[in-house]
């Protein structure tokens, strides 16, 4: 008798036929005898829809009373789950954040998962009851009711996954795994049956929309195997688990891109202690996440930094970034909107040489110009002019022999 | 430094907008040093949308399950009137059910309200914060939300002005008090400023839909004064307080009419022990509340019998009631949809006769006829036929003196 976390996106409970789909599918894994736990989102649109309520009375929300009106979404998911399930004449019980005793820190609106009580959860469970849990809430120690941000439906499905020991924690969701390349890019895509903890991690930050970066740390962490499926299908998906000696013989597992970012250099920069600092700084208070950094080798005393931040913090950022310019005596800021960053990923390339030089090939024959080049051990990402973007990941995705036959 | 209960209906938070105009007009009055406590409704429409979604999956929702749905409505409310208070500078929290420690018993739907721990609610009103809370709901001894039923709110309030010793509980509503007679039917209906929760019990439970019955009983018991008033008007409203000596000297305060019942009677019943719980049980049982039941003195050892069930229920209730017949040897059973009850409510009747006289004679003087009637310390119901409705309500009004000077 396994014990199974399942978590199903907005769009798979989008409407009250799918969320009647979901139970049905539910009851006949329940009926082989498995122990399920499932963890729902918000019906796709609900979590929009509730933004916009508070965006007709401020810009700025309150955060914990933000968290509050949020939180509906998913209480309104597991109670139509659980009245549907019940509908069919199999047990069900929801439970809310309070509820399951998910108990995080006080950063509203993004707050951290900090310990999971188990014992309500495991009394429905010993029921025989099929428990359901709202997704991306959590309650923390003055009983005031918290969200995880975006994407926190996935790490709360693996951190009750982590907390009762569950055999494996599947995230059902519109696509049916984690593929070598955008399917829509890449026609001869390849599904991956199985990738490591850490080119998840890759494969999310990198633009990978699949999971949460926060659900794969928290996996990784507790050894938590999570397989991707697809809510649609029956065909099994992608397993996300700790690495293994065989993993690394693949040396590229996919290429992904990412188009939501814009690139900012500082020209001239007198090349001082405390310059990055003096730069960084009003950036960083002002809530922009920085993505890559460079800085060249300084020359006569005087350097360029170029960095980029999201797309949508271009504007802010630039003018942040000209008052800083001005005080350390930089010569000029030019900005770049028009760009993308295209991504290789794999465990292999770790002790093997020339994938980098085959990647920088690959894009010079197709007369891509690189402006940027970050690498961690396992990935290399480049910077290009946007509408490069398909030809380049698809001129990769060939060049390393990703994709299926054709 | 008074302690203020708050509560506002679906109506009056019935929009954004109408939500922020509840937030200007409390945070006015808090200005003035008093300590607030605004219970609210979920939001006019919100209640029913729910049902309906519940509705989509099955027509015999699980009653913990659809209370988990239920709540979500005013958790909405209270999170977008936080919202509004705290964009416009001042300080509020929100808090659940749950958070407030309004426990109740585990009768989903209809849960009373047991006890209420003030802890928290003190703690945040000693912060300078308008606390709002969510009307409708509370907690169980496992932690399982329930709900109050239709009207809970007002139950919600009051509980909380007793719990806290409030100096009064202002029950915020579409109309601007009780009146004499519906301003719709009567057009010189007189605003009453004060009447006793007796009284009020009356007008509650004969279809004036001011208060919630279970309100009044709560407000009687621990002796809170509630104010209903209008939340679009500054005007006083009626004061519902404790019985006083001069409240005597007024022997009828109104006339109200309820169009939702319907009549049954069961003809030439064998009058012998027993045999009224033999017709009532499997009427109890299918959960229908009989509301007059009157039986005539039996004459030669048979008698009829005459009772009235909501309009909805009648259908159902004859079903039952035919089948009864047959079982105790009954001749026949007919059924009325086409009735209405009109009454008279007035503490002064209890000391002076010829009430119920001039009620019959007015009636009669308008060729009315009155098929049932009952009575209680404080009010007079007669059953007529629906169409004359109006005729009566407005006889009655007139004979009694209750309007304002024309």
């Amino acid at each position: 008798m396994a014990l199974i976390v399942q978590k199903y996106g907005g769009t798979s409970v989008g409407s009250i036929e799918k969320i009647m789909a979901v139970a049905k599918k539910v009851i006949e894994l329940s009926k082989k005898g498995d122990r399920l736990l499932v963890v729902l989102s918000a019906m796709a649109g609900q979590t929009d829809a509730l933004i916009n309520l508070s965006r007709q009375i401020t810009e700025i929300p309150d955060p914990r009373e933000l968290d509050v009106l949020m939180s509906t979404g998913e209480q309104v998911s597991i109670s139509l789950f659980a009245l549907a399930v019940k509908s069919l004449g199999y047990n069900c019980c929801s439970l809310l954040g309070f509820q399951a005793s998910i108990c995080t820190d006080q950063t509203y609106g993004k707050a951290r998962i900090k310990q999971i009580y188990t014992d309500r959860i495991m009394e429905e469970l010993e029921k025989n009851s099929i428990v359901t849990i709202a997704g991306f809430q959590g309650i923390d120690e003055g009983k005031n009711i918290t969200t995880l941000g975006r994407g926190g439906s996935d790490t709360t499905a693996v951190a009750l996954a982590a907390a009762l020991k569950a055999d494996v924690c599947e995230i059902y969701t519109d696509v049916e795994g984690v593929y070598s390349a955008d399917p829509n890019l890449c026609a001869n895509a390849k599904k991956l049956d199985k990738i490591s903890y850490d080119e998840m991690l890759e494969f999310a930050s990198l633009g990978a929309k699949v999971l949460d970066v926060r659900s794969v740390e928290f996996a990784k962490k507790f050894n938590v195997p999570i397989h991707v499926r697809s809510s649609f299908t029956e065909n099994g998906g992608t397993m996300v688990v700790a690495e293994s000696k065989e993993m690394e013989k693949i040396l590229v597992s996919g290429v992904v891109s990412d188009k939501n970012e814009a690139r900012i250099t500082i020209l001239k920069i007198p090349d001082k202690p405390g310059i990055a600092f003096a730069i960084f700084d009003p950036i960083f208070r002002a809530n922009i996440v920085v993505d890559m950094i460079i800085q060249n080798t300084s020359a006569d005393g005087i350097t360029d930094l170029t960095f980029t931040v999201p797309k949508p913090d271009f504007q802010k950022t630039m003018g942040l970034v000209k008052d800083i310019a001005k005080k350390i005596g930089a010569s000029d800021v030019i900005g770049d909107e028009d760009i993308a960053k295209v991504s290789i990923i794999g465990l292999g390339m770790r002790n093997h040489a020339g994938i980098a030089y085959k990647m920088f090939q690959t894009l010079a024959k197709e007369n891509i110009n690189i402006s940027l080049i970050s690498t961690s051990e396992i990935k290399i990402s480049c910077i290009i002019k946007e509408k490069y973007t398909e030809l380049a990941i698809r001129a990769l995705h060939d060049s390393f022999g990703l994709g299926n036959e054709k």
